[in-house]
């Protein structure tokens, strides 16, 4: 089954990939690589989870929010590839959970996007993955999360 | 216009590249990679900013002190590469901005590290970036930023 | 001399690389380069420092307990490039400590991970490296350390 076919079946709707405000972009190809900018939980234009995981932020919220960090991380990359189709595989994934000092559930929380990437790549959506807690996160965000997948040239 | 006219154009020196003092290097290539440290807002020799953006430092000044490790970052590239024209696009940039639990503003501040690699190389210089807080860094730095280049073989 | 006669040298013992429990794996052939998943200080199952450090884990237990998750990176990177022989190089290192907001000796803690790769791999040890603190690491574990690696195709 191709990838859009994949998406739609799992009623995903891919966002549309942000425009670039800055001297940044959403995702760069260098090689047969294509790197993903951090991505927050944006959703609508607006954040899906804020504050600090472990406190004003439940887990499960979190999971929901790194899972559509990696749909938009999916979504500019098929922007920068040239199509979604051109994604190949999950290669590596970074999980920065805005933490509460005592909370250490990050992989529990991370597993939103890993979980994401793996029913929609399925055997080439695995990854190598960090997941890390961040005191303080952009717009207060409570994920974000960077991606790097390869891509056909 | 060359890396090094532009340099001079725009007012800039190159730092002299640190020299390796531990088991680790400044920056190393890999492939058409090169691959920076973490570079601190070092200027000869004394840092630029110290302590917590959003409590003892101001979002401008870590601004200038983010500049100031993408120009050390530009630095140890060329170095490691064999010369600042063998540096022909960056890739991914991380700003990692020692910040108060409440400061929430690192992109702006990571945009002085974007600007400066903007200016520098121009429409080469966009890039893949994931901006993040952290509540403790080497040295009590205010700011680490590491880089990825494409360089010429 | 051999990785495999290095290690015996250096009175080391590679850990079982640990099973994939999740979407993510820990550690992905791309290219020529192995990507290793973030390591925790595990040892026989058990991790080897918990807690802050600066607080609860002092500098020392920290730096052993990054040699460990090196150990732990050089396993995993084996077991998934299809043997130590085609490790080749260690490209670049990230070390997340968790830190206690006032300790900024982050550098002398990872420096527990970049002995080892060195003592492994000697010249081909060298890596590009950022180390930085954490307020939170999953299952408060002191440190975590992920490593790039190029490996033999």
């Amino acid at each position: 089954m191709s990838l859009v076919s994949r998406l739609e079946s799992l009623g995903l709707v891919l966002p549309d990939p942000p425009t670039a405000v800055a001297a940044y972009v959403p995702a760069l190809l260098s090689g047969p690589w294509c790197f993903t900018s951090g991505q927050l939980p944006l959703k609508d234009g607006t954040l899906m989870a804020v504050g600090r995981v472990g406190a004003e932020v439940d887990p499960d919220a979190a999971y929901a929010a790194c899972r559509q960090c990696a749909l938009n991380a999916v979504s500019v990359a098929a922007w920068a590839s040239g199509g979604l189709e051109r994604l190949l595989r999950v290669v590596k994934v970074v999980g920065f959970v805005q933490s509460d000092d005592n909370f250490h559930g990050q992989p529990q929380v991370v597993n939103g996007a890993s979980d994401l990437l793996e029913s929609l790549f399925e055997s080439q959506g695995r990854h190598a993955r960090s997941a890390v807690g961040i005191n303080a996160l952009p717009l207060n965000a409570a994920v974000e999360v960077e991606v790097i997948f390869e891509v056909a040239r």
